[in-house]
């Protein structure tokens, strides 16, 4: 695979990550990137994860065969919509967000039919944003989940894999809908957890937490605002979660209300059992 | 402080790494250690943590002036118990359990006036187990909370705290219930939502699963026996902390449910706020 012209919509983690891996993989002749901030846009490119910013869409897309959209959940569909119709026919679009229904249903069948969209979720990133985290190895093993639908084009479909496996991407597909109660249950709801578990700790026990608390809570971290928009369009979803994760919860409670350390220790076992399995 | 003889009942990664400082600080003439199986023992010697071993109480605590309990917390009443009895006159004794008072009130006025129980827990370790684990820096700036009761002898609690800032560590006096509910919300709890959250996982979504379950469940490989001991000796404690957990999630799911993303983005800034205070 070789771009002539790859715009980044949001040059952040996620998107800064793209752009250093696509540039050193030689991936793209020239990669662009739209941000709202021109400091952003300066850091991306001095930090060498694109070659131009642009603080408006209709520039920065014009000359692309792809654009990735990087940008907050709430904000992909209608960027998507306006970037669209000033692309050059035959552009590629996909996204990068953590939810996928939502993104589709708002963009599937009004689009001009000059461009193809694919919708991508990459499984990498951390707490952290802005392109000063950016790294070229992000995607290096990682899993990018892509959700083609029955309207998708075949080809546009096998040109996304492609590209995130360029970036060292292991790929997966599935529906939208798969993607999205999977990583409910993998990443949504254990965010509302850990946020949940955070706030509940009252200042004057801060220094009564060790290693476990915080890795329970380390991605509560995370950016409010992007994380309320993931919740929020995926709300049916992480809802089934967390009843899930409270019937399990339930279990524990009925075990220590018996002081059955036998049915504790079972339960636990399960956990452990799985855990080991996932690795460091 | 100098110790002439310090015994340490339990040689894996916390009593292991109580040896090795001690060693390393001269804190003890001499560190014997007891344990279960011979092979940890030895090991346990290989590393620099103890001077020698013993597999039985009696002939390791009969010239001790310090003994130090690190077993599972369902052994240690029973242990001290049993050692108390063959420990030399003023022999100072204390435990480094997870919960504090069960294993209170099974000793405190079943002790021979010879000896001075004061119970302690140092916040450290990991889901790791054995002497392989061991660090004799493990308890450099962690906090111990030791457990005084209006029974205490004060001279027995000056020196206890005095023999864990010698290992490095803060120490914070707390009485018994007072830990045990402290520790049930930033440490028992947790861990029984980690393996809760962990044994939800279907095989099949492993691969989908990023850095923050990984983060979230890893105290889950913890040692499920140990857990077991330690979540229904603190049974009530730890209900109450899930009390609060399930409250903060159900208003997440009110937010959700309304759509209100702004609500969502308050909750999970309350959550933000507390991580960020703690650093990394």
């Amino acid at each position: 695979m070789r771009l002539e012209t790859l715009t980044i919509v949001g040059v952040g983690l996620i998107g800064g990550s793209i752009g250093m891996a696509a540039r050193r993989r030689g991936l793209a002749r020239r990669v662009v990137g739209v941000g709202w901030r021109q400091s952003t846009l300066n850091l991306a490119q001095d930090l060498g994860a694109i070659d131009a910013g642009f603080l408006q869409l209709r520039p920065a897309v014009a000359d692309s065969d792809m654009v990735v959209f990087c940008t907050p959940v709430q904000m992909i569909a209608a960027q998507i919509l306006e970037a669209a119709p000033f692309c050059r026919t035959g552009a590629l679009l996909t996204d990068a967000g953590s939810t996928k229904s939502s993104i589709i249903e708002q963009v599937e069948n009004k689009l001009p039919p000059s461009v193809r969209y694919v919708g991508s979720h990459p499984l990498a990133g951390s707490e952290k944003r802005g392109p000063e985290y950016a790294d070229p190895l992000l995607f290096e093993d990682r899993v990018t989940v892509i959700t083609p639908t029955p309207s998708s084009n075949s080809d546009a479909v096998n040109r996304i894999e492609t590209f995130w496996r360029a970036l060292g991407s292991r790929v997966h597909r599935m529906t939208p809908d798969e993607h999205d109660r999977a990583l409910a249950l993998t990443s949504h709801m254990p965010h509302l957890i850990a946020a949940a578990l955070a706030g509940l700790l009252p200042p004057e026990l801060r220094d009564l937490t060790a290693s476990g608390f915080r890795d329970l809570t380390r991605i509560a971290a995370g950016d409010p605002g992007l994380w309320a928009g993931i919740l929020t369009q995926n709300r049916e979803a992480v809802g089934e979660a967390l009843n899930r994760l409270l019937q399990q919860i339930d279990r524990f409670r009925a075990a220590l209300a018996g002081s059955d350390e036998n049915a504790v220790t079972t339960l636990l076992e399960q956990g452990k059992k799985v855990r080991d399995a996932l690795g460091d």
